[in-house]
């Protein structure tokens, strides 16, 4: 089922759309919802949603996954003014092996600080590892192919 | 300066752009351009950019922002059914203090795979520490009086 208001009644996030389910609201437009993150990764960090059900980014549709990324980066900016945040970092999680927890599409948006004490990120991966050339040169051409 | 085209000539980004610096190209329409990134988190990371120069998600124009979002879904999809990945994580770092090293915005492409010898990525935070609700709550109001 793609793009359809949630077709079971028992996603949580369309809950918090429908006022059945109360979390802290941030922001609300025509096609979008944010909400504060429960287990933040920093201070202020939230979550923007359509307000259309669909489960992640391969099912959203072109207009709902643009107006969520405006309005993530709408409140990014004002993450900036209003918490001091020194940037800011957009995740998408679509899928279980990409940690993604709630099957409901949501971009979060997490202000950060080089005061430690309000953010407890850390880098998903060293850099530097030694590349694979080949490899790379290999997944760019599969992925051209069908491009 | 905010989007124009690289006013300095020193963009690395903007020289794969204009094809004077080579990198491994994925996609490219009248907007985007796609490109491997050269220190991969997993097998087929990529990044998305805009053609035009802007630094970040604090400068780029909305029409850019969206066109950048729909180049990644689209290859989102392309690395489930070409690179057998599990799921996708879409990352955006904008300011020193988010990891942003390159000051051309883009937007990561991360295919995921359950099977870690392609994916080196570990969660950015670990989650279930006991949640500050009064300051989850302060941080929704700072926000929403701005929004
Ligand atoms: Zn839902
Ligand atoms: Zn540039």
């Amino acid at each position: 089922m793609t793009d359809q208001v949630d077709p079971t009644g028992q996603c949580v996030f369309c809950g918090i759309v429908a006022g059945t389910i109360p979390y802290a609201k941030v922001a609300e437009d025509a096609m979008t919802f944010a909400f504060m993150d429960i287990d933040p990764g920093s201070d202020g960090h939230l979550v923007v949603i359509p307000k259309r059900h669909s489960a992640d980014l391969f099912e959203i549709s072109a207009d709902y996954l643009a107006a969520t990324t405006l309005t993530a980066q709408r409140i990014a900016k004002v993450a900036l003014s209003e918490l001091g945040a020194d940037g800011v970092n957009l995740l998408n999680c679509s899928g279980p092996a990409a940690w993604q927890t709630v099957f409901h599409f949501h971009l979060h948006v997490i202000p950060r600080y080089h005061d430690r004490s309000k953010d407890r990120l850390e880098l998903p991966f060293e850099p530097g590892m030694p590349a694979d050339a080949e490899a790379i040169a290999e997944h760019a051409r599969l992925l051209a192919a069908k491009l």
